[in-house]
């Protein structure tokens, strides 16, 4: 990676959201690429609030050392990204504006997301498509899928994140998540309790 | 339309609830009907929080021009209804209050809704039906469906609303939010961001 | 008022945000005054979930009611405002997106408050000042304290504001939320249920 | 106290609401009295999320055992009384919708607060007033005054009530609550984290 | 039932989390078995702000009815049990921190589910199983499924419980809410007001 | 300060909660003297959903961008810091429970606030002393209160949070904030909008 100084790159600060349960090897490559075009990355771990869930079994801090460890394998400079979990927005009309109040200033948006890129497109921000390679073969669902199936998950992510999933068990966290003990099927927790 | 003054009709002023993604012919018709037989008509724009969901399409702002430009069109008078964006509850059994909150007072609920209907009768208010015609070939699911597959979407609402989709340039909007970068299909986007 | 469709008016459509708690003879006059130089003006019925408490004694279908009789009396014509209440945001920095969402678009905001003048402005929305005449004799506090001591508060308000007040038994209301059993003065409502 | 099954009373069941933080003598007196007009009692926790602060230190959990404890002390029978935690309310348009929807059905509120007493009134639901004695020395504030002030606060309460707050430390959490370590007196909390 | 003042029992006091929509005769046997191993059993109603939908039909005041009256069928003495409304939580990460403030204190949690398993144990508390007899044929969602059907549902719920639900007329309820008037079937109510 | 990897320090990572409204010198003392016990610090940014308040001016991302500047200033290296922004939690039983799914793992906790003390004592997390310096001279309300007046504020902020602040002009904004138009002195903003 060039000096951030020297190198005069098309924007200063690009925004990236994502919910990154967990964050896998697809984010990393089109993080480095992304931050070839802009000085600085903001990272957003989204859905901050959600844990425990089984789309969405880690939490906002889980994540989060994740990310940072993933981002000193990949050798991106701690002056080059920021880090910053934020919880959902109760409807999408306020989600832009609420981004924009718990992020540094940002002058281009990083989504393939439909919904996404029509939100800030509204108020007229610019946005850049991401960079994915091996989208069908790279991409978190799979990731949750292979820890409940018993495949090799670990090849698909940075090793210092399958190191993180370990130290807090969370292969294990994932299974339970998905077992039941009702007769037609799980329950839906936010129901049940 | 007869004169408010003059003629003496059942109800003094009926409550009408409805998401209105979007108003169309069949809203139109069965508010003409039910005039015959209230002086006024309370119109309340239900969901107001929600928009850009490919289920709720449209902010409350723009259902409200919507609607307006109809009754404009439809010559029903200003002195004879009210239009009115109110937010969702969280729960069912505080609905009814609040609705009571937001509207003026009203002495007949008008729904084929059962729950709605139940919910009114507990609280001991009289429900008239809605005379929807041709339900199954007028109702907001069909429009949206036929934005999404280019069919003829504007014969089923009023030329003033097709108007206010066109100036929001909504048919775009309704695609767009239809979808999705994901390898497995639309990611639920309240999860996702 | 002359006809909107041959006059050139400055603006398109206006924004102006109250509790109107209640509607008195200043926002009557300034609304007037506004109108000289925008076709349309919108006005919210802020805070729209609060009632029954001492600075919010009344419901935002109560509000509704007043201001639309105001208006009435006042000769200004349908086709010139849009009356729409809006709930709370929970935080500032997504209070303009809200607002944004529940009205028709504007092109100017009426406001002397240095908080919503400063938000607006910050998304590059031109802002007037509201030309309020005798503020320190025209303002809804008074109204509201007129009203517990007993004096002429009437006067204050158009006539059609009177008479809805009078409908809803208003004057007893605003007595009994200033009331309380507490040995130690009126306890917080918020706090005590 | 006369066996329910034979006396014939005013009231098959009546609700009480209060925050008891903490009950007092005063609050068991009052039941007593109530009780001789109405076969049952609720008596609702209200603002049962709250806790930790100076104003209401305990946690429901506390509080219900603090008044389940006293009732079997004043030897008021368990078929005679519901006790039962319900959260606020956002607004006051809904709290008493809320109330009935978590309570079992009653048909006599039993309230001093003007503002109680004009919500219910508005539904046409039956007031009687609390038999509330020495209010001015029998008082939750005074309670709370006496433990940070070091006076006899046990005399004001049911032994009970003092043995289960003595369980939990209760009087060190109101002392601790009522500390700061700002230089300009105590932060507000809830700003605070 | 022996005595609790002279048996000595494993645990102190259990907490046991369901929906009870309704209580069923697996629920009534689980108890009385859990009951040998505890003096007391905290028996929390779940999701308690929930009511009138189609598999949360019953509001926490009736909910509360069915399961006093079940309890004194059961013959379990009101020293025994405790018996709580408490409302879901956003998030799994912070709902046990809600039902510990909402409850008294407990050394053992009573449950089959995965997830409100994992939950516990990651704070160390002591989790035993549910004893429920023929899962498969006594549980929730048969007894809502019959009243819909028309079969005998009453077989599957303590007497009292029959009974309950009779006087509020809860079979014709769930009835009507799983009725519809869309012609795509029925329309998810939280969308639609 | 010496190399994290060489030194064996008290703590492994120290959890510290401010709303840095703004940062100042103090801070910047206390976390340098913390950090000689602790190999990390996680800065919690509190209350971070709320800005453009007189006592809360400054959004989430500007106060993420004010302190990792000061950060830089103070030559705190990236590997021995967390910032992260967290909003409030609706009641303080669970505010631990939050903080603990937003952070990464922390074994002590470091506060002067009696209530945050007494949450995490009794949750048994160990907490510490902040070693604050001329508290009444340095601190967030003084330096917003110089802002007002026109006093000299600077010298109380690292280099680096002025320069901060005049990038987003933070003082028109917090005197923009302290006006009104009102007769009677400054609405409460929540209340008027």
């Amino acid at each position: 990676m060039k000096d951030a100084k020297l190198v005069k790159r098309k924007y200063r600060r690009g925004l990236f959201v994502g919910r990154f349960q967990p964050f896998h090897l697809g984010h990393g490559e089109a993080i480095l690429k992304l931050l070839e075009d802009m000085d600085e990355i903001i990272v957003i771990i989204g859905s901050a609030q959600l844990s425990h869930e089984i789309d969405n079994p880690f939490t906002a801090g889980e994540r989060y050392m994740m990310i940072r460890s993933a981002f000193h394998e990949l050798k991106i400079k701690p002056n080059r990204y920021h880090l910053l979990p934020v919880p959902d927005s109760p409807t999408h009309a306020v989600w832009v504006a609420q981004i924009a109040s718990y992020a540094p200033p940002f002058d281009v948006v990083c989504s393939n997301d439909p919904l996404t890129i029509r939100l800030f497109k509204e108020l007229h921000v610019p946005v850049v498509g991401v960079p994915f390679i091996s989208r069908d073969r790279l991409n978190s669902t799979l990731v949750r899928r292979r820890m409940l199936s018993g495949e090799n998950w670990c090849e698909l992510v940075p090793t210092s994140v399958a190191e993180e999933i370990k130290k807090i068990d969370g292969v294990a966290r994932v299974r339970e998540l998905a077992e039941t003990d009702s007769p037609f099927g799980r329950r839906d927790f936010s129901k049940t309790v």
